[in-house]
């Protein structure tokens, strides 16, 4: 779509320069998250995202030129707040495989906590293909380096390839679509635990 | 979205009677894919459509009462192709861990020749909701059924859930997005070589 190869001169690279300058922005996110999350791109508009954070449509021109460039600051903020989530299962020094349970039983709380998620991501496929792209190859090199990480420690094996990464990214994203979006049938933990397995030792029967 | 929602009565339920009407639904639902693929749901026409299939306009309208319902019974085709695709690595009777990286690598090779599938069934997520959720709870429960026959036959684990089933799954659809899709750089025999490493014995360090 032509929107998506539209020049990435964000007005939004520009850090506010006040703590209530980073407060709007942070507002006209949020708002953006919900608009966006509930009414589709297409359907969404400024004066909605505005209303929705309570800030004069003037607010909203101070960080974005459009509709267009407000979705992908929206879509790197987002992609921002997958990656911290896993965050927390990162920050002490657990085994490779116990890090991979708590990064994904942790996204699978965040993706309960914010379904919209799904909906925006999924559309930047149409609206910001760039966007979309960048999302999942960063976010599946990050997931290599920690495989490459642990194959470092001795705990995982010699090997560990791109496509690995890819894998486990897919069980991930799939898993959080099925058992946060879709249904919460079934607990996190449980379904971190059930993919685990599959990490830890296949499903082959064990002989 | 409105279209999500719209009746599901398909005029294409009913199965043409003759040859000729069979080739010619074939003819358009084959290029409805070219159509939808390139210009995605709301840029495609069905004058688009019946050009690239070279048939009449009357004769969508004997099959097809919309756009919104040729993109519905698109899906469904598809759905159906994808499990086809797979269907060669199921005829014979291998292990259920071969099976499993056939059906990835057959898998693989089709979505290599019809790279439109993705675009297609992702843009389904906004413009027919229901067909989306279908096709993946259709795909998943497949799988589990595949599972639990292997464990049957005493190949793979007990207990195996939809669970495990949605995560092998997702690693399938994320791999063919990064290496059918978005690049043909490593063959589809390594990928589904790389990805059933993960089922037969996970990741860890043997020993």
């Amino acid at each position: 779509m032509s929107t998506g190869s539209a020049p990435h001169h964000r007005l939004s690279d520009k850090v506010p320069r006040t703590e209530r300058g980073r407060r709007t922005l942070r507002k006209l996110l949020d708002a953006a998250a919900i608009e966006f999350g509930e009414r589709g791109f297409h359907e969404a508009s400024i004066t909605g995202i505005t209303r929705r954070a309570g800030t004069a449509l003037g607010s909203f021109y101070t960080y974005f030129h459009s509709k267009d460039e407000i979705f992908r600051a929206l879509v790197s903020d987002l992609s921002g707040k997958v990656r911290e989530a896993a965050k927390s299962a990162l920050a002490e020094d657990h085994a490779a495989l116990e890090t991979e349970r708590m990064a994904l039983e942790a996204f699978l709380h965040f993706a309960r906590e914010h379904k919209e998620i799904y909906r925006i991501i999924d559309e930047a496929e149409f609206v910001d293909p760039t966007s979309f792209r960048a999302h999942y190859e960063t976010t599946a090199s990050r997931i290599h380096a920690r495989l490459l990480a642990g194959a470092e420690k001795g705990e995982l094996r010699e090997g560990l390839d791109e496509a690995h990464a890819w894998a486990i990214m897919g069980m991930n994203v799939f898993l959080g679509l099925r058992y946060a979006v879709w249904s919460e049938d079934t607990a996190p933990e449980r379904v971190a635990e059930l993919a685990n397995e599959i990490l830890r030792h296949g499903i082959a029967r064990e002989g």
